[in-house]
This record gives C-alpha cells, sequence and structure tokens, in this order.
C-alpha cells in the first residue's frame, strides 16, 4: 500500500512550516524533490535546505526531473498532458524506490490547495489503478505571505473576495460585485487591464525570500513603478514569482 | 514604543502551528488572550494550552474579557462600536501591564487577514495616536483546514474562487463567472438559498479539533444531512464554526 502525503510549505520562508509539515516530511520513506531546470534553481535549493533542517530522521529523498509543460495554444490539453507525465515520474519513483509500499511525501509550495496540481497528479494515479491513500497538510499560501508582508486584511468588512488569475483578469476584467481582488499566476502586470480609478494595489513578490520586494499604492501611481521593477528583477534573477491584491476604494477608506 | 505581533494560531489543530507563530510567541513580553463568555469555553482553553505547550520563555499571559458585540440592526455600527471596545481594552491591558513599552502578542484564530478584526483593532490604536510596530505572522486559515481535510483543489484548474460570507450567499445568489464559492460566518445553512442542480459541496465543522465533522456530496443530497447535523452538533457542544466549498460541475467533473 502507498501512503501519498502533499505537504504544503510555505512559499518561500523556512520558519512558514508547520508543526505537522515538519512530522509528516519524518514520517516519510521517500520524499521526492522536483527539479524545475535552472532558472528555478533557487526554489530546489529552498527545498533541499528544508529537508536538511527539519529531517531528523532519515527518508530517502530523490530528486527527479520535472518534465516541461508545452507551451501550446490549446492551454488545457498541454496542462492534462503534463499532469499525465508528471504522474509517470512519480510513478517510477515510488516503483523504484518503494517496491514494498510505503510513505512517499511531496514538498508542495505554499498550500496544496491553491493553484496546484498535486491533488490532481494523484487522482490520475488513482486513475490508473494504484491503491492509496491521499493526505494533504496544509501549508502557508503566498496570499497570506503577501497581506502579512503588507500587514493588510485580505477582505474588507464583511465583504467577498475573489481569488483570480492573471489570464482571467485579462479576459474579464474586474468583476461585478466584488471590491478585492487577488491576482496570481500573472505573466506580467496584467492589473493594465482595468481602470485604475479609484483601486488601490498591494504587490509582493519572492515573498518570505530574501529577494522579497514590496510595492504599495494607488493603482494610477504603482502600477509603472510595479512594472518597472517587476522587469529589473526578472532580469537579475532569471525568474520571479509575483501576486497583488487590489481593492476599490470604500467610503471607510479600506 | 509598543510592538504589536498578531499571530495566526490556525483553526484548532495546534500543529498548525508555524515555527514563525512560535518563536513570536515566546518573543512577546505580554500575551493578551479573549476570554469570549461561556459557550466557546473550548477555544479560549485551546489558546491555553497552546501557551503551555510552545511557550519556553516566560512571556506574562494575561486573560481579558472580551467585550461583546450588540446585536443591533446596524451591522457595520455595531461592528465599529465592538473595535472600539476592544481597542479600549488592549490599550488598558498595554497601560497596566507595558508601561515601558515591549512586544504584545495577540494569538489570532486562524490567519489575521481573513474576517478578522485585530488588524482594524490594531489601526483603531494608531489612529488613537499609539505609536506602534504592526507585525503579522500567518496562520492556517480554515478555508487550507477545510480544503485539506478533504483532500480536495481549492480551485478548479486556472479558474477564479470566490470567498465570501452566509449573509452575502443569501442576498445575492450563486455570481456569474464564479465556479468555486467558499463560505464562512454562515449563521445557518446559507446554502438553502441557491440552486442546488449541479453543485457539489464539501463542508466541515470544527475543522483540526476533536470533535471535526466532514460532509461531501452533491448539494441536493447534502443540504438536509448537513442541516441535521450541524443542529444537532450545535446542540451538543453548545456552540459552533462551520465553513464548506461549493463548486459547479464542469464537463471534466471537477
Ligand atoms: C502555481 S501557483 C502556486 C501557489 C501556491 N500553491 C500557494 O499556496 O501560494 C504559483 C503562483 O503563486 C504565487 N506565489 C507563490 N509563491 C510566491 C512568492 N513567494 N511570492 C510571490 N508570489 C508567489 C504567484 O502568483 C505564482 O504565480
Ligand atoms: C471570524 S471568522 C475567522 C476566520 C479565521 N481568521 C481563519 O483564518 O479561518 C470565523 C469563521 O471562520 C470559519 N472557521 C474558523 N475556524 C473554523 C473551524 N475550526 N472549523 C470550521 N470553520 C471555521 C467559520 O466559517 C467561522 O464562521
Amino acid at each position: 500500500m502507498i501512503a501519498i502525503d502533499l505537504i504544503g510549505i510555505g512559499t518561500g520562508n523556512p520558519d512558514h512550516l508547520t508543526a505537522a509539515a515538519v512530522r509528516a516530511m519524518n514520517d516519510a520513506d521517500l520524499i521526492l524533490l522536483p527539479r524545475k531546470g535552472d532558472a528555478k534553481s533557487d526554489l530546489i535549493d529552498l527545498r533541499r535546505n528544508l529537508c536538511a533542517a527539519v529531517l531528523t530522521a532519515k527518508p530517502n529523498v530523490v530528486e527527479f526531473d520535472l518534465p516541461a509543460r508545452d507551451g501550446r495554444d490549446d492551454y488545457l490539453g498541454a496542462v492534462s498532458d503534463w499532469h499525465d507525465a508528471i504522474a509517470t515520474a512519480w510513478r517510477d519513483a515510488i516503483e523504484k524506490h518503494l517496491p514494498k509500499g510505503g510513505r512517499l511525501a511531496l514538498l508542495v509550495w505554499g498550500d496544496p490547495s491553491l493553484y496546484d496540481s498535486s491533488l490532481r497528479i494523484a487522482d490520475q494515479l488513482r486513475v490508473g489503478g494504484m491503491a492509496l491513500i491521499l493526505r494533504v497538510i496544509p501549508g502557508i499560501t503566498s496570499i497570506q505571505a503577501l497581506t502579512a508582508a503588507h500587514a493588510i486584511p485580505l477582505n474588507a468588512l464583511a465583504d467577498p473576495v475573489l481569488i483570480t488569475t492573471g489570464r482571467q483578469l485579462r479576459v474579464h476584467g474586474w468583476p461585478d460585485g466584488v471590491g478585492t481582488l487577488v491576482v496570481m499566476l500573472d505573466s506580467g502586470c496584467a492589473f493594465d487591464a482595468i481602470d485604475p480609478v479609484g483601486v488601490h494595489i498591494w504587490w509582493g513578490a519572492y515573498l518570505g525570500m530574501a529577494q522579497e520586494a514590496l510595492v504599495a499604492g494607488s493603482l494610477a501611481e504603482a502600477a509603472p513603478r510595479i512594472a518597472t521593477l517587476r522587469a529589473d528583477l526578472r532580469a537579475r534573477h532569471g525568474w520571479i514569482m509575483d501576486i497583488y491584491l487590489m481593492r476599490k476604494e470604500t467610503p471607510d477608506g479600506r
């Protein structure tokens, strides 16, 4: 029997690891670490360092090359093929390193529920006939890292919040009836697509990491600053991950 | 100078505490624990137990009676008065226990950004003229506790998610263009207000606690089960906190 633990590790700050995550890492027989290619080598280093810092028991820590996602136009099709390829990589690792069964742990960036494929990939293994016990250990998301870094509430008082993607924001604009948007997975400044009047933005990149950068201000004033800084940081580090919260001004100013 | 740390402690599972939270608790000079009256005495016990479990340094742990919120019709007015009353209680405790300044810590349920008043109350102290350094330590939210307990993703692939309240759902129904809703602060089964066709629900109460209860199913089938179970649990324990995620079925079943 195979048990798979999807362990949320937070988004870069090793201090955001929970006690449950540390315990689950130590309970594993095998920890698989994905290698994503050169640009994001910071992220594999971060996972290696986490393992070095918290493992007292000695699970087998094995690295594997994460298959790359195909850039073709059919986004959902490309994602689905990519999930299949990763499921195959997991299955191969399980057959090789846990031939008699055991507990596999995956260290998932942030929280496993939020814009992450691991749950869907584990489902693929199930669909493929593998009997498995799946457990999710929650982790601090980039949303919480963002609001904590700026010391702001996620929601205006008693109001809803929409979590969305840069792509959605470009296609659909600011949806009716929502005062707060959190935008993730933005390949570049989708906030440019909306009317900035009355909108405030809180932006963060590399949250929790040494490179952390924060900008806040009215969207009209902050947007060009963010665009310039983002391009600079991306050039300097070779990669970037950023997230932002936008709120429409309400009479009470929040 | 006063430093205030708002420390997210997760939603009932002490193992959800992060290393940063443990450190901030130990770095405090004063920890204020709110007493909320009899019904929710589980929650003050939980905070007391957390302190007992993780404090190695010995900050002064002081309990205070949380002022009650006025049930009057003017909701925003009542909330604003309530924040003022809590701000006064914090100020009194600071004057009494930290007359020469120091570091105050508040243990905030879940994450301080999410439907919580602490950030607004700290702002009140600032507006009232207190010079303070505010720091937020993120915590695992009830949203992550819910998705982890059910081992489900928060979002459908690349899709948005709306976080909202029971009150909003009753007033506005299911908003256009969103496939996933998370409903919090529901005083009782607001899902009854929407058309259940094609909707799936994942519900959880007392997440992370000994009383934890979970229900999942199609909304049509699960709604009456949840309503009955919720009433029973509430009668048995004297209080309840619950949260749910609803998703409209899409062609791929998620
Ligand atoms: C594939 S999603 C994974 C999200 C992750 N599961 C979480 O809980 O935050 C990646 C997106 O998360 C956001 N993100 C993750 N880590 C971040 C960080 N350290 N700083 C800023 N944004 C981050 C960015 O919007 C990025 O495009
Ligand atoms: C005032 S809000 C505080 C939310 C908290 N800051 C968080 O991060 O989850 C209280 C609401 O959170 C949800 N909640 C908090 N703890 C919960 C738990 N242990 N189980 C189920 N729902 C919970 C319920 O919807 C409840 O009405």
